[in-house]
């Protein structure tokens, strides 16, 4: 079958020649006569590739010095439990605020660990429409740390802006976001991302760590769980995830060949654009619930008149090889994600069908 | 160039037509328009991969429905830390039996949970040449769990026989043996296992955990720790990494369709015997450390003369296109891993190339 046009909400598409790459040399990856899986993670070759995603990421972000960059295992969910495992002693308290389900579940992980307060919410009736104001946040000024949710893939709002937190360092959530366009990584204090949206297949978590930070975190967790564990041994602690990895560097090689983090950029506002405009150019049939200086670049969210309608929309667009449109079973209606891997040419697909949908009713 | 010879120590070899298989349909999973990467962990073609992944493990252990089965990320050293936060209670005490370097590993990372014991070493200036006898342990009667290393992948033991630890659950990592031979798993509490020497890629680790000790383990931790999070919702709490249970699920569908743990078992014994009765026919040359019945059938260590031979051995070895033979770098030697993958052909390879390098001294 044709490759479909795939709007998942992660794992998600990957580009094609990341993964033409991959299937190239499965069986010999470049003739060492093994796969890149049947490599020691102490190897000569996989060093070469692990380090290569490093660097990738750094150079595609400007990253400072200032920064590690660790990769770990267990998905952005463990990154819950530890961030406060490692940033949050006995006798401090933490600040979230919360924007979607993914922020509230953060913060659940971390009431397991230590002591929390939330320092902002916009919430109406358990849903989310909008990114806060810096006036309704209260934030605690001896706060361990201030947690955010970037883009909130549940509800399809993003923030657009940053929270000023003082002194205090700021980690946030970038799991459905990172990359997505240039950002200025040293607002952070850290930032954690599962890869299966934007950068990599599932099973590798990047986390950018400001140096200081890993250096004073707590000492008496298992050693497994600390920052500082990954720092010190360039993430080769103990084995990593490596075909993860390598089909991440696949993919962060052939972003910065495109162009790099502008191009990315330009395609993702433009995918936006294209999505947005049509949901506003027919109200009668399309409602986007989150408020505009909210919406998302990455999950585009709307409703049709009536969730029978929104199961025909979602089975019109499958049989023309447009799938994964239905909303998270939390939420219901459409959602649209349009990663980085998505091209443009899918959501023009897409922006075409739903302009006839809406002359058809 | 043709596939080398591989004995890396993990991650290891893996069987060809389980990596033919991924290679062909990488870019189109079953006719879906998607690699097997880019498909949602909640949609129906992957939990079909996940669950068969599932029954698979099951059929070939003949594992009874006292047990579940659970995929985790993090590897079999996040399990040295998830093992007590579950099982440890705080005012109980976990017996550790101390067989090798990662056994010791195991012991102390438990340290930094909870309160564990010693309950035999059959370490001699930090060197393991033997698995203990029965009479050598001893046991709290009142242990939470007493923890046990199956294979030891340093120092090529591995456990012929099973302490007896009367009602006090037995868990075992048995990360570098796995499925190397039908076991009766109903001897075990709990058994863990980083597929990446046995039965996949890295970045997945099986859990077998009986349903009592998972019902009434800790429930004081991050749910991502808990056992019985994994168990309620069939591993897919959150983003399982989907590419590295997919590729277990070819090993274990391969490991099946060859004849199942019988003829696997087979094989590997010949492979051991091959290479030990090498061994022991050129005593002037290699030298075994292992005493008789504790030796590994996954890990063959033996030592040359000296570390320049040692050397040679390794450099020529390689010339010839066998690889992974340097020992692991805090014990040397050489170390021969011999996991389901590697084929009969090549054992029979480096056993013939042994008998010439004795000869030509
Ligand atoms: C913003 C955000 N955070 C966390 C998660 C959970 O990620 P994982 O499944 O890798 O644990 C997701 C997954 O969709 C997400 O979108
Ligand atoms: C017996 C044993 N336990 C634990 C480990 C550590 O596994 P991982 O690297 O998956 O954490 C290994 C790795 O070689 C091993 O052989
Ligand atoms: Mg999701
Ligand atoms: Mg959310
Ligand atoms: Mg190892
Ligand atoms: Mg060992």
């Amino acid at each position: 079958m044709a490759r479909v046009h795939n709007f998942n909400a992660g794992p998600a598409g990957l580009p094609l020649p990341a993964l033409e790459r991959a299937q190239r040399e499965l069986l010999d990856f470049e003739g060492t006569g093994m796969s890149i899986m049947e490599h020691s993670h102490r190897g000569k070759a996989f060093e070469a590739v692990h380090n290569e995603a490093i660097s990738l990421l750094r150079q595609l972000l400007g990253l400072s010095d200032d920064y590690h960059v660790l990769f770990m295992q267990g998905g952005a969910a463990m990154q819950f439990a530890v961030v406060p495992m490692n940033l949050l002693p006995p006798g401090r308290s933490a600040d979230y605020i919360l924007t979607g389900g993914w922020s509230e579940k953060a913060l659940e992980e971390a009431k397991r660990v230590g002591t929390v307060r939330v320092a902002g919410s916009t919430a109406v009736d358990k849903r989310y429409t909008r990114i806060p104001h810096q006036g309704e946040l209260s934030l605690d000024p001896n706060a361990a740390y201030v947690h955010m949710t970037t883009n909130n893939t549940l509800f399809g709002t993003q923030w657009h802006w940053l929270p000023d937190t003082g002194d205090v360092p700021l980690v946030a959530d970038m799991s459905s976001d990172i990359l997505w366009r240039k950002m200025d990584i040293s607002r952070f204090a850290l930032v954690y991302a599962g890869a299966q949206k934007n950068i990599g297949p599932s099973g590798i978590t990047v986390v950018l760590a400001r140096k200081d930070l890993v250096d004073s975190a707590r000492k008496d967790i298992p050693v497994i769980f600390r920052y500082a564990t990954y720092a010190a041994n360039n993430s080769l602690y103990n084995t990593p995830p490596t075909f993860a990895i390598y089909l991440m560097r696949n993919v962060l090689a052939y972003t910065l060949e495109i162009g790099g983090l502008e191009e990315v950029e330009r395609r993702n506002r433009k995918k936006g654009e294209l999505l947005y405009e049509t949901i506003d150019a027919h109200p009668d049939v399309f409602r986007a619930p989150v408020e505009k200086e909210s919406r998302s670049f990455m999950n585009v969210v709307f409703r049709l008149a009536s969730e029978e309608m929104e199961k025909r929309f979602v089975a019109e667009a499958a049989k023309e090889g447009m799938v994964g449109l239905a909303g998270h079973r939390s939420t219901g209606g459409i959602r649209v994600s349009i990663y980085n891997a998505v091209p443009v040419a899918s959501v023009e697909r897409l922006t075409a069908f739903m302009r006839d949908f809406a002359k058809r009713g």
